[in-house]
């Protein structure tokens, strides 16, 4: 090992340790003083807009000089308006009700012993993602919210605002009194980094990393530490033989083009057999009015003019563009298992008048969010009034769907006795 | 890969997609349904309880060859009195309140959407265990209760009485109409299946090990799929400055002494300097009663006649012996931080009188279960009020300490419409 990785694996490891002995502090901060740290945080952005937009010059120079497309130059910008934007979030992030010391499950057992579960900080959070700076600030306010340290590594397009926004909220929260090291950003941006951030075990308790998902699966097969993963979105609606086959049209519609960029759109249509010769003809028409690609299976394909012929790739694919998938099957059942089988496990939508087919599927289907009668666009934090999320988890354990102050917290047993032994 | 590897391979992806078959029946069954195939369960131990006697004479007759101690054989050991103990334990199951289909964080939204979050059983989870075979019927009637179907892999010392106990479980299940595989054992001692049982992503959904730590390791180190640990159980009690001392000096005693090979039973003891002379002496002495040998840190060994010098190795034991490590410690944060570093984060005791210090330790000890004032003994399912438990797990994410019938569903969303498209 060279002594540059060995270095590196030094600068993690203190990363790590001064991370834990934040987290052991915020775990028992009350909800007032780490709302009053994030309010310092907003406060602090606005005063130093000039500084954000001077770092922010350094990474758009960069991108120029490197050649992003005129839409990724825009997304990495801050400007004024934007910083406002990000001082109005985190002070939404301040209005939400702190989870931490929730009580539940509380019982008194017969011998005296007073037993609940009660919400707790995880400890120490590590955040890997690409994106726009915006997610430094939600990021880091959300989970020291919940009472969590974070160890923050984000794009190297976005360094010089990622260091700069994340060195802002800490020296915020410091300044009010909270422990130096709650929210601290990795100021390298060789990627060995990311390598031995992922060898931090008890010293980081969760890696939560947000990208493209060949960045979370190299993260959830390098990593010695748990990892709740935000995949991909492959979102069907199935169009039960009972629908209501306007709602049916307008739900499609919907879900496939009002905005396609996103990982709730829907990617793959179900038509049941019984209604597909009536049925058929009209969604594909009003989607292609949206100027979107059919590629079907041959019933399909027999009844819309234009439709290509989907492939066995075509169920497996998450577009993110103005194409989606179209088959007819035969049952309800065959539309559980292919969702089951083809889609991501995120979100998926029936359009039934049958009540039992409208409950069999919130059982059977096996994802994150399961939609009756209505677009599959609505499965996020704010659709749903969980306020800001930090991700909409694709796995099965601990947090399932958009993921928010709650889901960044970890249920721990207390038992309060007056002096009982085990007989 | 040898033909002979390959055909073990196919065999356990054939268990897998068996498995989720059953899942998907499981899921969208009533209780009623689940409840009547482990009273079918029940019946059939007690009228097959000779068959069972004659499969279990061939491990016993094994582990005779094999030269296995006696006490060993006696936990292997089923006889007509121990069979049905094993039916009764699974009729309490049955008595257990269902937890799929609980609907919590239940809300509507502006728009008229009805959004909640919804119990759903994991899916296919893979159990590892070491124990004895009551752990094929607990472990496969806590999980079809709670919706999932099982892959179950006991030691291979009781191969034929877990072999058989699972095949009465899975014919008894059908027999009343619960899809087959709904409890599969795996038909070979070949080690390699558990090999290949950890690479079914996508067939299985959790594997839960139960034995020694280093059998979970490994596994947790080899799995493709997540894994909820049980690990080892260092526990301590803390004596703080302001304790009840008789009380803390029977807490202690009973923590260590009432029984020894248990994860819950005190390795490590506390006190605050404050009163580490008056108070050592009086608990040593009633510790070395109970034939506890103490290992002392310097200010014990000067106290305590007989105590050895505990080393570095001492702080970190689980000696499931009738050991205890002995340190003073300076204030409660040190209490704190020592438990924290040294500890496994599973069950920890606080004896005081001052109640900061109480709420504080319940805040800042980073374990499953942190009890006041009580025993460390009392962590489990039974003494909850939970009912059986699965194992207790020292993990952060999902599950923390006992694991009931709760802890084997996760929650999905669901949203009810009407119609309703995002604007």
């Amino acid at each position: 090992m060279s002594t540059m990785e060995l270095s590196l694996a030094e600068m993690m490891q203190e990363m790590g340790r001064k991370a834990r002995r934040a987290a052991l502090k915020l775990a028992a901060l009350k909800p007032a003083a780490k709302n009053a740290a994030i309010e310092a945080m907003a406060v602090s952005f606005l005063e130093n807009t000039d500084l954000i937009v001077a770092e922010n010059a350094k990474d758009l120079e960069k991108a120029q000089a490197n050649g992003l497309s005129a839409a990724a130059i825009d997304r990495l910008k801050l400007d004024p308006k934007r910083i406002a934007a990000l001082a109005g979030a985190l002070r939404e992030i301040v209005a939400l009700p702190d989870p931490v010391g929730e009580m539940f499950n509380v019982r008194t057992r017969p011998n005296g012993l007073r037993i609940g579960q009660v919400r707790a900080p995880i400890g120490v959070i590590g955040i890997i993602y690409e994106s726009r700076p915006n997610v430094t600030a939600d990021a880091g306010a959300l989970c020291l919210k919940s009472g969590n340290a974070t160890i923050l590594r984000g794009g190297s397009e976005a360094f010089h605002s990622n260091s700069i926004l994340a060195r802002l909220m800490d020296e915020a929260s410091a300044s009010v009194g909270l422990p130096e090291g709650a929210i601290q950003f990795i100021p390298t941006t060789d990627r060995a980094a990311v390598g031995e951030l992922l060898k931090l075990k008890g010293l980081v308790d969760l890696i939560i990393p947000r990208g493209g998902k060949p960045l979370i699966e190299r993260i959830s097969r390098e990593s010695e530490i748990p990892v709740i993963k935000h995949l991909d979105g492959n979102c069907s609606v199935f169009v039960d033989a009972s629908a209501d086959q306007d709602m049916a049209v307008k739900i499609a519609v919907n879900s496939k083009a009002q905005r396609t960029g996103v990982c709730n759109a829907a990617e793959t249509l179900l038509v049941h057999a019984d209604i597909a010769d009536e049925f058929l003809p009209k969604v594909c028409a009003a989607l292609q009015d949206k100027k979107v690609e059919i590629r079907g299976d041959e019933w399909t394909q027999r009844l819309v003019s234009g439709a290509k012929a989907a492939t066995e790739d075509d169920w497996y694919a998450e577009y993110l563009d103005l194409i989606i998938a179209v088959k007819v099957v035969r049952t309800f059942e065959e539309a559980v298992e292919f969702i089951n089988h083809y889609g991501s496990h995120h979100t998926d939508t029936i359009v039934t008048r049958d009540h039992d087919n409208a409950m069999n599927f919130t059982r059977m289907v096996d994802s994150s969010c399961v939609h009756i009668n209505c677009s599959t666009r609505f499965s996020d934090g704010g659709e749903y009034g969980l306020g800001a999320e930090i991700g909409i988890s694709t796995d099965k354990l601990h947090a399932r769907g958009p993921m928010g102050l709650v889901e960044l917290t970890t249920p721990k047993w207390i038992v309060f006795g007056e002096g009982q032994i085990r007989g």
